[in-house]
């Protein structure tokens, strides 16, 4: 990856020693493209975000976790701001070029002193090779860091997409997951950047769930800046770069649903057969969010039963006789009919593995969607009981 | 309670020997209202129902718990029938005047030879003291049996109305609650009946919250005989009988979210100053569903970010600079910011009650609505991950 660095520190944010400063940071200004929630109460970064997006350029973002600087009023904005201030001027770059984010408690103001202490160490300790702890910096509840690369050639040369992320609660992004940042060395021009982006979060934060609540600091960012050389010579070239965007989404939503908070499966469900494509996903998302499905997974119980319940009350047009429902090959139900014992058992044995798909054909018409998601633990209920104290 | 008889027996439907074969029954006829859920899977005993409440009248009510006759195809409708016809000539009346309900497991063939060996005995054993017997058998992972009775006069005379529900989990009724009967001796016409039930079933059943899972097999009827010689005369003994099964039916919403799978506390989120009245529901709705608020409040923690971004997700308009957000009647929140640290100590202290009030003011309009829901522990995974088992 040409001209990115990137660096982790600890600043004193979150109570123990853990890390919770990091940034990225392009030699030149990047071309950016960003996606935010779509929960109307926003955190103050990602006011700012909203609005610095607007010139298509960004050369650095701060990261902190610990604190989500949000529902902090007109202080949390001047914070935002005066962060990207702080950092702009240890880099040398206009403060206009510096995004923001933050994750953690919501309601707390940002402890700005420490910032202003660990701003100058970050910008210090920055390197090419400082991806893993920016991944590890910006975690909260999260127990692993979320890191995926892909390398190609198009015809004008060749380039890498890098993207971190991270999860593990309030996860069921609309727009965007938490905060996710993709960093490649390719030269494509913003407008097409910013298409690419949505369409590979569609494909992947905008299918998953962990808890079914929208956070109010969701963001994702792109940045482009160029000095691979590479450029996208037509639409063939295009089409590879949405190709490897998608896969580095769809493989941190993964590694993000598989380290939700509590989880022990990673869940797939397909929905096939749906009249319309609304009604392919509202089967999905329901069948995703539904508590008593995800207690089932974790019981290891292969619960059809509950699964069908979750479909009828989705709103989508769903008519009971004709469904089919497969547990990975094993098929459970066909036709509305539960297919015996000795399917059930095969259906159990599935339930036993880490990484479970579930196949939900309605057989009413010919739309299909999916939606990752993940069990659910006592440990989730601990996690979230405790979270603050 | 005039002409009214209840019982509640073991037949053996239930793998231990716990209640599950019950039945109400009117000495005459009764005029007979219901209301049935909206999930597009329907159970049989649903499917019958929604039938035979056409002719306006019922004379008994068979349910049976550890087993819902849901997704059981052909097989299942004719089993709720024959259920029915058993109880009909026990009883020596038309089966047509039966209706049957049931509840548990999904997906399992109903144990027909336990219940027509059940029947006699369930018939045999009728009284008019038997409503806590009956209201004990139609319990699956409920812990207590639900009762609530009213006595009233109107200027007709004396009546009394007797509602029995049983909870405890797939509760996010959507036009009626698992399953609920409520028996008068009143003399009121079907249509009224209908048109009480359903404005009560909005303020009561359809305002609460387990786990967000709306049940196959949601049922809730009404049962009016006619044996007091009570009349309604005029408006205000029709507002009269109203309030009354209001009361009746919040009372047993109450102790359903009470009992709640794994519930700890019962708590009222009150919505005010939305700007449309299905705003001031879809916050509160949001709230009441939010798994990351009611872990909190399993974790008695007054996070208050978690509810305020549970309102910005709900699709209602939200002005964040405008909320006020009270915990009993600490403010804890006003104009979009945070109390202080002597506030949240004292939301701290409302938090260790076993019931708690959340008051939400959007400020930007002038609609409310509520929700009554339940804290989310470690014991309702436990409980929906073994269910089956």
């Amino acid at each position: 990856m040409k001209g990115f660095k990137f660096s982790g520190i600890s600043a004193g944010i979150k109570a123990d020693d853990a890390m919770d400063l990091g940034i990225i940071y392009s030699e030149r200004p990047a071309r950016a493209a960003a996606l935010f929630t779509q929960n109307q109460v926003v955190a103050p970064p990602v006011i700012l975000g909203r609005e610095r997006i607007k010139t298509g350029l960004c050369q650095a973002i701060v990261v902190n976790s610990g604190n989500a600087n949000c529902f902090t009023g007109a202080k949390g904005l001047a914070d935002a701001e005066k962060t990207a201030e702080l950092a702009g001027k240890a880099l040398g770059i206009a403060p206009e070029l510096v995004m923001v984010s933050s994750t953690g408690v919501i309601g707390a103001p940002l402890p700005m002193e420490k910032i202003e202490q660990g701003v100058p160490e970050l910008v210090r300790t920055m390197n090419s090779d400082g991806t893993e702890a920016f991944a590890t910096a910006i975690l909260t509840t999260d127990l692993t860091a979320k890191v995926s690369t892909r390398r190609c050639s198009v015809k004008g040369g060749e380039f890498t997409i890098t993207g971190v992320a991270k999860g593990s609660g309030m996860i069921k992004p609309n727009m965007a997951t938490m905060l996710a940042f993709v960093v490649t060395d390719l030269d494509i021009p913003t407008t097409l950047l910013q298409a690419c982006l949505k369409k590979a979060c569609d494909r992947s934060f905008n299918r998953i769930s962990v808890d079914g609540d929208t956070s109010t600091n969701d963001s994702v960012f792109a940045l482009a800046n160029g000095m691979s050389q590479a450029v996208l010579e037509d639409s063939d070239d295009s089409l590879e770069f949405q190709r490897l965007l998608d896969e580095v989404l769809l493989d941190l939503s993964e590694k993000i649903v598989k380290d939700g908070e509590g989880a022990t499966k990673l869940v797939k469900i397909t929905v096939k057969g749906a009249k319309t494509p609304e009604d392919a996903l509202k089967v999905a998302e329901t069948v995703a969010q539904s508590n008593l499905v995800k207690t089932a997974i974790y019981g290891e119980d292969p619960n059809w039963g509950r699964i069908v319940a979750a479909a009828g009350r989705s709103g989508a047009l769903v008519e009971p006789e004709k469904l089919d429902l497969k547990f990975g090959d094993v098929a459970l139900v066909k036709a509305g009919e539960w297919q015996g014992k000795d399917a059930e058992k095969e259906a159990a044995g599935i339930m036993k593995g880490d990484e479970i798909e579930l196949t939900l054909d309605l057989n009413i018409g010919e739309y299909g969607d999916w939606y990752l998601f993940c069990d659910f633990s006592e440990n989730y209920v601990k996690i979230n009981a405790d979270y603050r104290s």
